[in-house]
């Protein structure tokens, strides 16, 4: 990844880009967090805590609207938050809700939130065991933010790492992309879609245990393609990895909504988020194993190889496209999909 | 603890009441939260996972201005969660960290943010081991939220809890009430005191190490009285161990700063936050032991006894005068002290 740094004018202060998931936000954690905090190493989806089989990992929740087809902000903060646990192979035992909410939110919408992320968190096996809330006067919030914790313990066998993804890996993707992020933005404005777009948002740890009971060790790499979408994600582990990869286009499954809501709003399907599907880098022995355990799931159904891990340089992710030529496959830059979760 | 319903008009939406640590919030969460998730019990600072010595909490931030005296919103989100963990006996063993920032906010701003959390969480001894970042449109949240999570392991004799204070305990306060408070409100206004009020934000599990230490088992209820001060975290606790409280109102030390700005504000320092000392009911045999094991620290230096526990009304508060006579102290009802945390 080659970074164009910004002018200073525009950098000194945060820009909506810089929460999109890109190569903005990478450089703001990159740059401000992570040098203050002290913190090293790729960017993983939860933290391992050393000397234990505990995984942590938090998110907050701004999307807008609060309400869309396919979940809500209560939902999507559970499956977020039960899908970064998953992805470094653990079993999520515990989440915790904080709640920002804004002076004059009608209390009914406080409590189907409430019941929404009670509801998806009863659905993953997990219990909601505490949290918080708190009140801003009006305007100072945009209706209800949520930040999500979960505790979750390390598979007995998994291992997976962002940085461990190695030459020859199987690329797998569990199905497809795009919905999540284009049924935001349908639901934000009419777009005279005949079909509604529904979101992805699902949870993902009882695919990721059947996909480790199939591979073990051999699952080296698991990320759920969230802000940024797929590209980001490619692009972030082949950093982590320090290998290439290449993707076949025609094999990452668009929907044909989703591809016309992109074509409609100028937007690159590789870029959207994804907020129930997962990519995984596979040793080549297990792959037919671990994608047909994949697909013996209904998160998985739609499981299939779209690449592979090649021995080119680092963090270069390339898609070979129909008619044989490939195209270079880059990081969402920045203000593309403001508050998509 | 008598609830007056307010009438329906004034319920359904939320109110800035709703978020200040008193009887609102208390209904809120009864009502909507609680009843929605299916908890039960009395409200603990912090959750102890079943089957294992995990202790998880969360807190949200939302403190105007985010730098006062004694502190900001980084400090205090670390101070904040680390000392609900100890309140449940627990030695804090990880933090997560989630930003919700507006748009615009310099950069440099949240460098110092993010610097002062890790040099809390360092000197805590505790790591911030993951974190998020969301960035939202201007005029969508007032520059920046955070909410803090942590994870801690019970101290091995160490069984506080709300529930189990018992009748003859002695109360016992770490520290002078009110500083965080008034400190917070002459920061947003230029109340022309000669001397400033300085927050008494700290962390304040080696305090309670060293009074399990002391008292072990016989350490029976812990609560940092943060919003709603000195006076709801009492009437919770005797709520929640159905007994009554009685505390001598001369033996509050109130620091002369602290009550005058509370005079001027026309506030009770009984409700004033308090970010840095703490409550115990500990059994009479204990209480010189962990009294003088607080005095050995410097957190509890200025410790002393302030009431008994008695066998009276399940959540009666009273406070002991001057004069001899005898006076409810209530919870706090609502909108006094918006955004002190
Ligand atoms: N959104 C929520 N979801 C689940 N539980 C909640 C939520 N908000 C509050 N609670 C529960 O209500 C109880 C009281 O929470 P509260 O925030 O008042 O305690 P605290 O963190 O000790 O105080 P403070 O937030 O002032 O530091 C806790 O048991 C908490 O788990
Ligand atoms: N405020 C912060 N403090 C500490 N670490 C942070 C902070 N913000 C981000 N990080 C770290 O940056 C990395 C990337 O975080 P990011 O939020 O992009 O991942 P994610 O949660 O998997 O994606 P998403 O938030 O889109 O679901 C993680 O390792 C995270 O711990
Ligand atoms: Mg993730
Ligand atoms: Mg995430
Ligand atoms: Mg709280
Ligand atoms: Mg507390
Ligand atoms: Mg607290
Ligand atoms: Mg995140």
């Amino acid at each position: 990844m080659t970074t164009c740094p910004l002018p200073h004018e525009e950098t000194e202060r945060v820009l909506l880009g810089h929460g999109s998931g890109g190569r903005l936000m990478a450089e703001l954690i990159d740059d401000v967090i992570a040098r203050e905090l002290g913190t090293h190493g790729p960017l993983e989806d939860a933290a391992l805590l050393d000397g234990t089989d505990l995984v942590v990992s938090t998110d907050g929740f701004v999307v807008t609207p609060r309400f869309f087809p396919g979940g809500d902000i209560g939902s999507l903060a559970v499956h977020g938050t039960v899908n970064d646990l998953a992805m470094r192979g653990a079993r999520p035992i515990a989440l915790t809700l904080a709640f920002v909410v804004e002076e004059g939110l009608p209390i009914e919408e406080l409590r189907q939130v409430t019941r929404s992320a009670a509801k998806a968190a009863q659905d993953a096996g997990v219990p909601i065991v505490t949290g918080d809330t708190k009140v801003v006067g009006r305007g100072a919030a945009d209706g209800l933010y949520v930040t999500t914790t979960g505790i979750g313990v390390r598979l007995p066998r998994a291992r997976p790492s962002a940085a461990a993804g190695v030459v020859g890996d199987v690329v797998l993707l569990s199905g497809p992309i795009g919905a999540h992020g284009t049924a935001i933005l349908s639901a934000r404005e009419d777009l005279g879609f005949e079909a509604e777009i529904v979101s992805d948002s699902r949870p993902l740890h009882r695919l990721v245990a059947a996909m480790v009971e199939a591979g073990g060790r051999d699952v080296h790499v698991l990320r759920d393609p969230t802000r940024g979408g797929l590209a980001s994600a490619l692009n972030e582990l082949a950093e982590a990895s320090r290998v290439a990869v290449e993707v076949v286009e025609d094999d990452v499954p668009v929907p044909p909504a989703v591809a016309a809501a992109c074509e409609l709003l100028g937007l690159d399907p590789f870029h959207v988020a994804n907020e129930g599907c997962l990519v995984a880098f596979v040793a080549p022995d297990s792959a037919p194993a671990v994608l047909a355990a994949m697909r013996a799931r209904p998160e998985g159904a739609q499981a299939r190889v779209v690449g592979r891990v090649l021995d080119g340089p680092a963090g270069r992710v390339t898609a070979r496209t129909t008619i044989g030529s490939t195209r270079i496959v880059d990081m969402l830059i920045g203000e593309q999909l403001p508050r998509i979760c």
